[in-house]
């Protein structure tokens, strides 16, 4: 575990998930929701958590979970229904406290670069208070970053 | 508490709530998604619970919960971003461990019919066991629903 | 086309999907929540669309479009995040201007059954006025309904 | 209209809207989710439309409209079913071609701050293309704004 930021923004050491837009997703101006996006993201983190392995249930069960303290979303071109989407999930920064998940959404068939994005979360333990990332787990999240470069 | 069914079906029972269409929940159609609606039924059931005072909190710290065991929806007419839709909510029939919630949702302004439904919920115990409705409570779903009557 | 029901309500004809319950798509009680599984049968009849070929932007494109008219859900049993869905989907009934699906919703691992469903769309043109499905487009579903037959 | 950023982050000029978290905006933490706030911004947004009159429609019927092209939450507090929430919605600043709304969500009860926000939009015609905001329109935000001071 640390306790200075360590820079982890690589690209290449980025997990991908792909799903098709659903119709539901998709509103009046025809196009997917900005909102729908937040929910793609969290999809990128779950598929980062189980390509890499990080026991994110194990920490739960340790009585401590990571809560969503902030999120930046780009919206660089619309998606519409049935459009096959890919999310690029990577952490950007471990800290002591917290880790910063960075994005791509691209449309799957042509690359093209959809929303970018960052997310913030914050660990807590049961009673919800702040406190450090267990250190397996911190070391877990760095790790993993550079397990395929 | 009863075995036997018990005909409730009276709209003078029901409790009304309005609220305005927000733009995500409508589709790439330009109307209101269908599945919208099972969550404005959804706040019709606590409207019921805030106007009637049926103690749901307490049922649920007593180790109980109803779960949502059926639903039915009927689309008449759509609606759109900014309308005002109001839903009438009231008791259909309290079973021993069972109830069952009718629905009429309509246009604020005009009054139009746009969808009619009925959920059904069964009481399950803290171990997700299908259990009689607590008599007490049982008691209060069919009273509240004679209240105003 | 055929103003007579047929009963195409065979499950050997069914197609399948199957997806990971989101994370977003739980609520408080822990487990899905039931308004999520009206959003899970629209994928199912996506799959359908995609599978069979059955020219829906073609119906589109023509200027008519199938609304939903009615859903019915019965709920047997949880889900929770991250469990593999299946969603079977098939054609019930097809008749002069509406269409009937049905569907299963099971744990793709183990084959439960969590959610029965039907669902009926009834054709409409441009001014939103019930009509007859075009002909070629009725015998695409109902041919299709029998295509692995 | 101008080409020059005006600072009218003044949350005096602020539009306030109030309603009831729903059972379904929460997730398996128990707490409202946080996609569901992105939604609550747009409510923030719908209202402040409606009591300012900016004539947005009018906006749209002329062939332009304001599409989300960036948002910024940061999380402070957990919100639960049932809570009433207020949305605070002012302008922060005009540009020619873009718009950035800021944002307050607090507990409609206490006061406690839950999220800040920022949301920018920029204006695009029929064709998709990023344009100047009409001066009528851009006018209409920048008064809307100090009207109340």
């Amino acid at each position: 575990m640390t306790t200075t930021p360590i820079s982890l923004d690589n690209p290449r050491h980025m997990v991908e998930t792909s799903f098709r837009v659903r119709f539901a997703e998709t509103d009046a101006m025809g196009v997917v929701h900005h909102a729908a996006y937040v929910v793609y993201l969290e999809e990128g983190r779950s598929e980062f958590s189980r390509q890499r392995g990080t026991p994110y249930a194990e920490l739960e069960n340790s009585g401590f979970s990571l809560a969503v303290s902030e999120i930046n979303l780009r919206y660089l071109a619309p998606a519409r229904y049935d459009q096959m989407m890919t999310v690029r999930t990577w952490v950007k920064e471990v800290r002591s406290r917290a880790v910063t998940f960075a994005y791509e959404i691209v449309d799957a068939a042509t690359g093209q670069l959809l929303v970018t994005a960052t997310t913030k979360h914050i660990c807590v333990d049961r009673a919800g208070q702040v406190c450090h990332i267990p250190a397996r787990w911190a070391r877990g999240l760095q790790e993993a970053s550079y397990s395929q470069s």
